[in-house]
């Protein structure tokens, strides 16, 4: 009975008995079987020991192929499970797999493995590896495999969702476990790799379902593929706003008290006021009027905007007031903006009419997917809403992506682009209908675009089905793409709410409405700023801008207090460290505080009113006039954080 | 049968046969029965001509007494029902009754009298008055009256509630009405009075009840009395800053899309944007630490506060999010400051510890509570909380009193007086049980008044059950008694949530709380600023500081523009007014808006780079020099509303 083997390059090749992928490699090379650790056949992932008897297309899986990774890292899987039941006999395992960037074991109950465990797990999985054990593969009759986890709830819920008599299985010793497409035959196929992390996980990841714990690693063929990695998450721990928040106390958040509802320790307060400040006032020199309008409305102010249909799942639950009235947090602030629009007749010379606010609203999130200041329930936007003629469009844009790119220059971001989308030509019945006014606005659009000398994407079809839009892109230092700022054009909501302003002609119109946030919420735009500056934030967004530093307790004090009080008058955060510690180590904590000033003042300096200067960051101290130095400091904070 | 009437001096004056209290005052004195309009004997209120035929304490009523004005405006409200029933003849009426500062009568739809049919239906009454119609005193059978009433449901449900067979009733013609316990003999008896305004009311005073119409009137005896009146109500409403609110376009609040939550308008909201930042700028140089903390909370943390068991009704409805967790909005900020100190370990070293935020909360007031900005269902509150050992109570209780007493004084509050309140020295169990807590508090927070020189009325057993206080009472240019500020000691907080830091002595000890407010919450301070100013708000606050006018728009705009740009450089709130209008309008429009400064440019500002300037309120326009004029208007700003 021969058959017949297809090669990814069109090549093919006669067997007359079973072979096992190992030999199909070696009939190629024996150089391609040494990096061979496992093989394809029709789509199916198979062992490097397993045979293959009969035809089909075959692929040779090499250790830095996708799938290679995957095959050792569920071996790096297998291998946890191994060590982890030695030592701890009464454990089970929800799911164990390769992903993206590492693997995962789920055990059965939460706090039987600490983080600080893992070492010594690490060190025992080290042992197996050297000890050279194979890794054995058996297909075994799932009544048998049953039997053998009768009291395991979760292997046994995995098992029932096989449907197959015979399930292939792997065993080291007496340990078997299933489940896996394809492992390295022996675990000395496992050197390089990492325990990282413990965590809480629910049970196939439905939040209904108990909460299992987690354990994280991973696992590379090349030893300097492993240290790069580290080194990598090493950086974005680094720059993790979580880690960074707690480590600079710039906020927390207890889920015990309510998940996703941060607090702001006086740090990040300092922060988040400067921005807030920072902002208004910038939109207030740009012609916006700043309103405050309240964060909960009656429920039919959703019904008539349409959030109530479309987005209800993103609301909080309303509430009934007892008299009929049912209240609700507001998930977005465009209809409390159109009220204040609506409260005067409007006319044409009121237009472009620019309504902004840092307005608090609320959504609901899955607990699962709240993360720090980046993803919460309680959230202030800065928010904007300008109402202006069809024929003002493209001038307001224009005045909008000039203010934010004045933004962006403030705070040194740099690495951005833009992404205009339009309707789908192909399915205009999706949309809002009105053919003239997309064409002109999209038009509108792009001419800015073009004009302002911008490169941008241009996405067909990913418009809201209220009109184009703008957004601009940006990585987190985590790796993940976020908007930084939108600008939306609204054909819809005017509709909805009747919103009409009296034009030239003395007519009644319909204004349209563009919705633009520049820093976004306050939380995510923070939570970016951290790890934009790995914590280091800028002078003028500093929470603490200088700290002084005299050299002696009894000698200094005097005139460190006098710096202090002469640079609070100037408007600056500042403070002088009065503990009795060594000099060394307040500078030290100055540089960990991230401090972009520490002023150290000793005998020479209050001698002839200087001071002795080190930025953080950097290793050199430098003697400067006082007045020169403040000179020098004020001019730091007022050139935000643009490029010199 | 004799009988004997007492007098209020003592005497005592025998009768064989029954008198109306018209004839005993005529047997005291003519005088005096010219002045009676009704009597009293043993505390029941009797008409003038009713009869007395027993023994008692007897007192003449006087047109001026209270008694007195209370049955004039009863038979105020008698006549206008009975001029409302002869111009709607379907109408009926609820309660009709004299109050401390008029009368009303509620009739029984809504929207039937328009407040414009008022000036009508006070004619009608003057006719009837002239006419000298008498009002008849007669008794009539229950059950009689119930067949008048029978198509009057609120007539009826008053009846029922009468436990009586007879009942007094007043007959004017064919008007019959009852409830009253006198009213004048005659229609002339009413000279003095006047309809005022028309309003809503809940039958009976429930918001269960079907809404009715109530119509305010007011009556004297005297004209001048009535005009006094008249204007004082008339100065009411031109400070009342519901009125002033809509009138310079601060606030707005529509029942319609959320009772009780204010939509602060770009004038408001530039207001109270500088006030938020004056006040945190203060309280940070003052030492406090300002954070941001979530308005929404598990229900959890306030039932270990207390505030679900004691002050539910005063609560929003928790939301249940589906996960097992119920979130409330914070009625309080309290336990969220507490969380910030909870989220480290504090030392001694740490105290006093100043957090303070400006803390959205919400209240749940029934709808007819709520009064523009000073009842409102969402407001922020200007909190701070301080945490102190108890040694320190006095020091920090003289902070907080300097910080309040600039702040008045930066805002030309003068008005204000001070009640300390204790706990009752008869029922200490009433309060946190620690004797010598107590008495060590209080006696501090006594030395520190003392200490500072300041009157203070002392309030045995006013203290909250958790601690003594120091409250700051002003009165609303209304008229009504308001707290400014407070400062609240709190031994029971600290030990609901089992706070601490570490002692001197490294022991860990209790902390005392203390809540205190500067300014309360930004609504109602600013809706009292708004009355206590007239609206005419001081130039550091005003929401337009000066407004340009060029005398021709062709040759002295540009000038207008160029100092427009100057003083937006200083930060400066300008306009420019570029209408094509008389300057005469504009100037008087800009004294209707309340700009602090007009300036206006012609020919000769122009050529001198000068300015004439006019005054909110002054008749008079003085020129200066641009750059004096620059350097004053900022010196006005700086100096806040302080007394020059």
């Amino acid at each position: 009975m021969s058959f017949e083997l297809v090669f990814p390059d069109g090549n093919r090749k006669q067997y007359d008995d079973a072979v096992s992928v190992k030999e199909v490699a070696k009939s190629i090379s024996t150089s391609l079987a040494k990096k061979a650790v496992a093989g394809v056949l029709n789509g199916e992932l198979l062992d490097l020991n397993e045979e293959i008897s009969q035809d089909g297309k075959v692929e040779i899986v090499l250790q830095n192929d996708e799938l290679g990774l995957r095959v050792l890292r569920d071996t790096a899987a297998f291998l946890f499970s191994y060590v982890a039941k030695k030592a701890h006999s009464d454990i089970n395992f929800g799911e164990s797999k390769a992903i993206e960037d590492g693997f995962y074991v789920d055990t059965d109950k939460e706090n039987q493995i600490a983080v600080t465990e893992l070492p010594e797990l690490q060190e025992a999985m080290q042992k197996v590896i050297k000890s050279g054990l194979p890794i054995e593969v058996d297909m075994m009759d799932k009544a048998d495999l049953e039997k053998h986890f009768e009291n395991d709830e979760y292997k046994l819920s995995l098992l029932k969702a096989i449907d197959a008599v015979q399930i292939k299985v792997y065993k080291m010793g007496d340990f078997i476990d299933f489940g896996y497409k394809a492992l390295l035959p022996n675990a000395s196929g496992v050197k390089e790799f990492a325990l990282l992390s413990v965590a809480g996980a629910y049970w196939q990841g439905k939040s209904d379902n108990p909460m299992l714990q987690r354990i994280y690693g991973t696992a590379f063929y090349k030893k300097a593929d492993l240290e790069a990695d580290l080194q990598r998450r090493a950086d974005i721990k680094e720059r993790d706003h979580r880690t960074l928040g707690r480590d600079l106390d710039l906020f927390f958040v207890d889920p015990k008290v309510g998940a996703g509802l941060p607090y702001w320790m006086p740090n990040g307060a300092t922060i988040r006021r400067v921005i807030e400040r920072y902002i208004t006032d910038k939109e207030l020199a740009a012609d916006y009027e700043h309103v405050y309008t309240p964060i909960l409305s009656n429920l039919d102010l959703y019904k008539t905007s349409g959030h109530w249909d479309h987005y209800r799942e993103d609301m909080f639950p309303p509430m009934d007031m007892g008299d009929g009235e049912m209240l609700e947090l507001r998930p977005m602030n465009c209809p409390s903006h159109i009220q204040v629009f609506k409260h005067h007749v409007r006319s044409y010379r009121d237009l472009p009419m620019r309504i902004a606010e840092l307005g608090m609203m609320h959504r609901y999130e899955k607990s699962g997917a709240l993360t720090g200041l980046q993803r919460v329930r309680e959230m202030t936007l800065n928010d904007g809403h300008t109402f202006v003629e069809l024929k003002q469009i493209k001038e307001e844009f224009v005045k909008i992506l000039r203010l934010m790119m004045e933004v962006y220059k403030d705070f040194n971001i740099t690495d951005y682009s833009f992404r205009l989308s339009y309707r789908d030509p192909q399915n205009t019945e999706k949309y809002f209908q009105d053919d003239e006014i997309w064409e002109t606005a999209q038009t509108m659009l792009k001419d800015a675009m073009d004009d302002l000398g911008l490169d941008y994407y241009e996405a067909e079809g990913e418009a809201a089905f209220y009109g184009p839009k703008l957004d601009v892109q940006t990585k987190t230092a985590l790796g993940n793409e976020e908007t930084l700022s939108t600008i939306q054009l609204d054909f819809m909501l005017p509709e909805k709410f009747e919103l009409s302003y009296i034009g030239n002609d003395g007519e009644e119109h319909r204004p349209v409405m563009i919705h633009r946030g520049i820093i976004g919420t306050l939380e995510r735009f923070i939570a970016y700023l951290t790890e934009l500056y790995k914590g280091a934030f800028p002078t003028w967004i500093a929470p603490i801008q200088a700290r002084i530093i005299p050299v002696n307790l009894d000698l200094h004090s005097d005139y460190a207090k006098d710096i202090k009080k002469q640079m609070k008058k100037l408007g600056l955060r500042v403070d002088v460290d009065l503990r009795n510690e060594k000099m060394n180590y307040k500078i030290r904590e100055a540089q960990t505080n991230k401090v972009p000033y520490t002023i150290i003042v000793g005998d020479q300096e209050t001698a002839s009113t200087s001071v002795s200067i080190r930025r953080y960051g950097q290793k050199d101290t430098n003697t400067f006039a006082l007045a020169e130095f403040l000179d020098a400091i004020v001019a730091d904070v007022n050139n935000y954080s643009r490029e010199k």
